[in-house]
């Protein structure tokens, strides 16, 4: 039997929001590779190696994904949430294309998730329901100014954003840039939405407005939406509010 | 029983991509609630009444469901894709926040689903791997000049872009200034995905330079992915070239 790559999206946490086609692409695996917790969710039986390997490692953790499957493997590569979303697929087409020529014969798959910020969104209520921007607040793979320029560019254009990786331990001042930046191009009443760790137990969704926002509100765990300059709050007694873009944008 | 309103999406049309989430809520479903085409996507079953309306009605159907859950029926409301992305979570909200104040003390949920980008990126590879924006091209909601300014400062950003609902019978000339606006800020040979009809028997993606692109290309079943100045296509011999952004910006 010739060898596979499939590499899939498990959704942000909840196996409610695994897609069929992933759950069938993982009962078929003979081996599972991706970073420790990924992998930790995939649940062991007879005929599945599992490989987990630190954060980090992405270009490795592809080499070997694709080696296996070139020895014939049925392998799956697991992201988190979307895995053409700031996560796998990048990596593995990366080291596809610096590999051995005959990597690109093998076949090749990119199974959807449901990516964090659709998940978040969801939660919130549609803050994302007009034109939006997706942007990585790491610097760890782009300089930090053209982080900044992106940002200055969406507000510009009245995107609705999603800022993915907003603050880790190694990075705790980039977050507070990004508020001044966008505390200097947005009105104080922008409405900020803090999404943590969804849908699981810790799940805590937040909705304030920027000038209330602060830089330990975000952490590895967070997606952070920012709404557009139309993006509305239904306030709810007793429930949690429903944040909105309106899909109309008037003259 | 008290009534709830379910808003969930379908993903672009497999089956297979359509989350166990969504399945549940469509199971215990006593009304569905959408356009036509999504609508007739849920099986017919017992105790489930099934109200199919035509497009271009998003707020009357979205009043129609919420009064149904205020008269106490489980009522899912159906998009196609992710419901919060150019769908119907952000009308159904519209429609709740102009409507009776008892609306607002309904249970009321959004489930994700796989939008068509993220599936259309899918199949292309990973054209969407690093910071990108979605941009919804219909002027039927928001100015021409909105969307050209958006256009060009998402290239300005060097986003990778989403261009959802390309062009219609009724609105042939929209792409046609697409296309012009973009040979105007982009260099000949960036990368432009046409993917049609994606995870259908129907489906196809095209990966060409944008100096090839034609309107006629697009059509209201494709979602259009112009890639990043970094953006790459990795060539295979038989098969399908790969698309796909890399995860690093260097300096």
């Amino acid at each position: 039997m010739s060898g596979s790559l499939t590499i899939v999206g498990l959704g942000p946490a909840d196996e409610a929001l695994v897609t069929p086609e992933v759950q069938a692409a993982l009962a078929s695996a003979t081996d599972v590779v991706g970073y420790i917790p990924y992998v930790a969710r995939v649940p062991d039986r007879d005929g599945l190696t599992k490989h987990a390997s630190d954060n980090r490692v992405e270009i490795d953790r592809s080499r070997h994904a694709l080696q296996m499957a070139a020895n014939g493997k049925q392998v799956v590569v697991v992201s988190s949430g979307d895995p053409g979303v700031f996560a796998m697929a990048s990596a593995v087409f990366e080291a596809l294309e610096a590999g051995p020529k005959f990597w690109r014969t093998l076949d090749i798959r990119v199974l959807p998730g449901i990516t964090a910020m659709l998940a978040a969104a969801a939660k919130a209520g549609a803050p994302l329901g007009h034109d939006f921007c997706a942007i990585n607040l790491s610097d760890n793979l782009k300089p930090w100014d053209l982080i900044e320029k992106r940002i200055r560019l969406a507000i510009e254009a009245d995107f609705a954003c999603a800022f993915y990786n907003p603050r880790s331990k190694a990075r705790p001042a980039g977050f507070v840039r990004v508020l001044e930046v966008l505390r200097d191009v947005c009105e104080p009443e922008r409405l900020i939405t803090f999404a943590r760790a969804v849908t699981t137990t810790d799940e805590a969704i937040t909705t304030i407005p920027l000038q209330d926002a602060r830089p330990e509100m975000a952490d590895m765990k967070t997606v952070v939406l920012l709404g557009s300059s139309q993006t509305r709050l239904v306030q709810r007694e007793g429930m949690a509010p429903i944040v909105y873009t309106p899909r109309s944008v008037s003259v």
